[in-house]
């Protein structure tokens, strides 16, 4: 049954360390690595265009992403318009280009009754976020939910993930935008080398602060760290927590009340316990289950 | 660090239809299949042992779960008490013994700092239900959540899941305990046949509805039917709702109000959206986080 309208909730998603491996398939293209889905999300409605044209909203303003369109053409929806909306900092390393492109496709699946697969629908969120150059990870791990591990670059039936078992509280700070098309787009040599090692250590113990380890370590080795982060990062360690440089983002993360108890001001949220999912509302839900 | 106790929530599991894969190593063996994972699961607490032995009680009662052991031998923890409490009917189709399983793999690790991963913890608890003989894919069901579809059988890294993207109310009756064994144990060839068959049809259409469908059709094919279940399935069907047998189980499962539309008193819950995890208080979680 198409109910022309439905809001999908994606976790946003750290990246504590990775390595980058392109491909000419985009569902085959991808990165292995590890970070946090956080509690903090993007929340996406897709509905009926009330015009001719569909609207397109990023917090109430007009704004566009292109994942978000090609996924919708992927899924020969009509014409619609979608509203993403989110607490989460744009372009500062929380995945939200993927969370808008993951909550459209389950969004707009669910409102126009394509008949797809999580899996299927994971997938053209992951190729459209590739094909952009925004992200590389993010997708699959949103969808997952928890403390993902990728441990094989790709979309779901290529890829492969694993986990670290853990809940936490996490606070973040955010000193401006870092571009990942900037960065992926360049030699990724190095960096990937980098993320490999990091990678082997959290496979050998796959524990919250040995990631948080990890990523500190990625994050020098790969020459990626900017003074506002470093500070940061070093300020927590000094008060005796766990922080980390959000991958890619002018953004640190922090264990618990690490970044608090160094005297920074952070938001906080937890560990997302699910990944990606609908939020229509339960009556709605009941009644479209019966005539279904 | 070590906590010397934790408890974890795993959603019951209802299977739609299924085919039976065994296989000489437990971890490659299990079902292709679907069901769905419910709001209404089974709460495990691992502590250390107050007394020399430890304790297992089941809803309060002293009852062991051959899984449950199996699985804390497999992680080498010292003698603890295990507590399991469910709301779920026991040995009627709900998958409460892989449940606790999981939920003591998840609990034991978090309590005594096993250091294993999620696919690690999955892992442990498939193959102890496999070699229980008392399930085959309702621990990997149980550790995603959703509408898991079983696309091939085993643990993680050998099996592989998909899922309907649907979130719904659930409806249940329960007349008595199948046992998962006796069937399991005899000659399931055609049994698996028709699995087979649902599930082709369950991949072209990734719909709730057809779940139910293709579930009637195995159950009918596969000579499961007892008459107290057809007779509410078609009382169901008759009032204009989905209803379907629970592999394996005296079970009715029902989607939206099925079960009250056709003048049954059935308990009532929701499709679990995240799957097993651990759900300590936030205080101490808080607290250990930041001396891990």
């Amino acid at each position: 049954m198409s109910r022309q309208r439905a809001t999908a909730f994606v976790p946003g998603h750290v990246t504590a360390f990775f390595s980058a491996h392109p491909h000419d398939r985009p569902a085959a293209a991808g990165s292995r690595g590890a970070g946090v889905t956080l509690t903090d999300g993007v929340a996406v409605t897709v509905s009926a265009a009330a015009g001719d044209d569909g609207a397109r909203l990023l917090d109430g303003d007009p704004d566009a992403i292109g994942a978000v369109d090609d996924v919708l053409d992927a899924l020969s929806v009509p014409a619609v318009d979608v509203a993403v909306e989110t607490d989460l900092p744009i372009g500062s390393g929380f995945g939200v280009s993927g969370a808008a492109a993951l909550g459209a496709a389950l969004a707009a699946n669910r409102a126009f009754d394509c008949g797809r697969s999580e899996n299927e629908l994971v997938r053209l969120a992951h190729e459209a976020e590739v094909d952009r150059g925004t992200g590389l990870g993010d997708v699959v791990a949103q969808a997952r939910g928890g403390v993902p591990i990728r441990l094989e670059p790709g979309a779901p039936g290529i890829g492969a993930l694993d986990g670290i078992p853990a809940d936490a509280r996490i606070e973040y700070v955010t000193f401006g935008e870092l571009s990942t098309e900037s960065v992926l787009g360049g030699d990724t040599t190095a960096l990937s080398a980098a993320g490999a090692t990091a990678l082997d250590r959290l496979r050998a113990d796959p524990r919250l602060p040995t990631m948080m380890t990890a990523a500190r370590g990625f994050a020098r080795s790969a020459d990626l760290l900017v003074p506002e982060v470093e500070a940061a990062v070093e300020a927590v360690e000094a008060a005796g927590g766990e922080a980390a440089m959000a991958m890619l983002g002018r953004t640190v993360f922090a264990l618990g009340t690490g970044l608090s108890d160094a005297g920074y001001d952070p938001d906080a949220c937890r560990i997302h316990p699910a990944g990606a999912r609908l939020v229509d509302g339960e009556a709605v839900d009941d009644e479209s289950q019966r005539s279904a």
